[in-house]
């Protein structure tokens, strides 16, 4: 009886997830022409309902805040599921400049004139439906929606067991936005229970979900890799570099070093392996690293690196391919220029690498030759933000190579098709 | 003790893969940056050594014929998988061709400066490896391999078993190339064993393999997509529709439906399904079908349509759904612009769409509601193909949202890189 009580609500919930997709599509296409002022009105109604409901939210978010620390979540944990005034405002401020954005859809790419009076445009359109799957952090249902809607996709939400209070109220805000907007409600739907089958039931949703996007660890993002159906757009790890080149200028190798690792340890564009110069190592490690060791950094490093600071401890080999995401720096010695590309191509993670010189023909090679997403001379890696490179909003950096690279923002989250006009032209045998 | 065999053999073809991704991946590393005139000079020399070995190619290929025809292959497959002088040389031009187009590696997109001075540009990178699989057309593994290598990516081609030998010729020409221009042999590889668990293995590298381009039938199209690890760029199917708007110029409508179906009516782009508006039926379809139907065509139509044109049998709900790749015409009456819009997003494949019109207000509606690909007003839908874009030669007509939709030529086998320059920028708190 178990098993056939399991089977039942299984086909249930198949049958739920089947009728969120045909919603999300039927939203779609209606939000693929929508006009600018109603997806923005949508946007800045549901950020003054968060404002208004912000008792609501708290308390809301109290009740997932007392699941989460019976079940003994971590600190950080807690810290990311918790809700206050501040975040709530800054969600609120999120959807704003959300629609503040430029209106990526119409946007015509290219326009070409073929000989045969054949006239091709390049246009911007949405990508469709998103699904997107994250884990405890509740602010993504009002950004990730947010972004979605101003791109003009229908998006499915798929939160946390952690956070479903709190992004159930939230979401409740960006429907009031939608139905006030005169937008279809079914834009921004929420899949209704935390069941991780639902997840796997979404990434076989092909033929109504357009492409995936997970906010969350590794073992999330894995999965989703392992078991979509779907393209995905995600961020798998951030292993970045920050390589001292022998024409380094000391004061900036200090401030930039230290800023890439200690500003905020935790974001995915934080430097996890610094790389300097045999010829500068006794020169520029000193002070590089006291600033690191004084504000509490762990420094790993090879022999070199532990004979000129005997703190240090000892790297190993899975040292150059571990993302801390915390105050531990691993350091390594090269032979130049050559040898740090070739590092950073295999242990990296292909998402953000810095070269700090003052040699310029040194900075272009390495900027050509070092494959990642993003590849900066003289400034800091935390600058991998989408917000830093003027996009505004971002739902993440994507480390696939393929459609969105780097920061996901507005733009990324459309696609474009291609409109001919013509005067009667038929192809020539 | 069969096992035993099997299992060691499957370990071997497993090593034997992995090894051709270590080599791929290793020979993409040198060709991202390898210059134009290396990369031409490859394409121009293996063009030669086609029309030299041509004797050679046509005894291969007969080999490949013979065990075709014993094994009973369709005339159709018979003829996919021939080559002939005129073949060759078809394919040499091509990869000539592909030597004349621009190098898109290293285009700057965009660059803009920010706030803080730091200077980001959007540059054009290759997308790394590709692994192509294709079916019977030997021409693919010139095509597919020049454009890969054109767009800086090294190619890993597996061929069907039907063109092996034929294949292996073609392939022996690009490495005498690459050879010949100092370019690493392995850019271009080719799977060794036409076994169907070579494909099954190549799926999974995608630690080594960037993108999978699969050529071939839907059941080829669907196995990929369904077992792939690794981002997919696909022409899935091309259900095309051709809709006579009641503005439709007669002339037009008579000519462009013909060309959409008839010039060719076995590639994707051609019409499958002909769309008219109820109040111009009785004058447009008389002309348009009798025309169809004197050159051979079978017309299957709504209850409209039949008694309209008596000689056409009665289409079924199926008939919307289906490419026939064949003289077939589904035709079915609507009831004005809205509904034409409605069926082609309903029953359609988003590959490409046409509308006859005078009425320009209709056509942008068409243009713009139609999610497809490709739309056209008042042309053929056979115009959808890379070459009459202006793209030069291409891989394909890719029909997901991502990446590249629409025809896949040497642009669309690139992504992009940020590249920041600074002078010593760290990022505020």
């Amino acid at each position: 009886m178990g098993g056939e009580a399991a089977l039942a609500d299984d086909l249930e919930l198949k049958a739920q997830m089947a009728a969120i997709g045909r919603r999300a599509r039927e939203a779609a296409r209606i939000l693929a022409t929508a006009p600018r002022a109603a997806k923005d009105r949508a946007l800045r109604e549901a950020a003054r309902r968060l404002r208004e409901h912000t008792s609501e939210l708290l308390a809301a978010n109290a009740l997932d805040m007392d699941a989460a620390r019976g079940r003994g979540l971590s600190k950080a944990m807690l810290d990311r599921l918790m809700l206050n005034e501040r975040r709530i405002e800054a969600m609120a401020r999120g959807l704003e400049e959300i629609a503040e954005l430029p209106d990526p859809v119409g946007d015509e790419l290219a326009r070409w004139r073929r000989p045969n009076g054949l006239e091709i445009a390049r246009v911007r359109v949405p990508l469709g439906v998103v699904g997107i799957i994250y884990e405890s952090r509740p602010n993504v249902t009002a950004d990730a929606g947010g972004l979605c809607l101003k791109a003009g996709n229908a998006a499915i939400l798929r939160g946390g067991s952690e956070s479903f209070h709190s992004s159930r109220a939230i979401h409740a805000c960006l429907v009031e936005g939608l139905r006030v907007a005169g937008l279809p409600e079914a834009a921004v739907q929420m899949v209704p229970v935390t069941d991780r089958v639902a997840v796997g039931l979404l990434l076989q949703m092909h033929e109504t979900v357009d492409v995936i996007v997970p906010r969350g660890g590794r073992s999330l993002i894995e999965r989703v890799y392992a078991e979509s159906r779907i393209p995905v757009l995600a961020h798998l790890e951030g292993i970045c570099h920050t390589y001292l080149h022998e024409r380094a200028d000391p004061a900036k190798a200090v401030a930039i070093t230290f800023n890439a690792k200690m500003r905020r340890p935790g974001i995915c564009g934080a430097t996890e392996t610094l790389l300097v110069d045999r010829s500068v190592a006794e020169t520029l490690l000193p002070p590089v690293l006291a600033r690191l060791l004084e504000a509490g950094c762990e420094i790993r490093g090879d022999e070199t690196v532990r004979r000129i600071e005997p703190r240090a401890r000892a790297a190993t080999e899975e040292d150059w391919r571990t993302e801390y995401l915390d105050t531990i720096l691993a350091v390594r010695v090269v032979d130049g220029l050559e040898e740090a590309i070739a590092h950073i191509n295999t242990y990296g993670s292909h998402h953000t690498d810095a070269i700090v010189t003052e040699d310029r023909e040194a900075a272009e090679r390495f900027l050509r030759e070092v494959d990642s997403a993003i590849v900066i001379h003289n400034a800091s890696t935390q600058f991998a933000d989408g917000g830093e490179f003027g996009m505004g909003a971002e739902i993440g950096i994507a480390t696939g190579r393929l459609h969105a690279r780097g920061p996901v923002g507005v733009e990324q989250l459309t696609t474009f098709k291609y409109v001919v006009r013509g005067d009667g032209q038929v192809r020539p045998a």
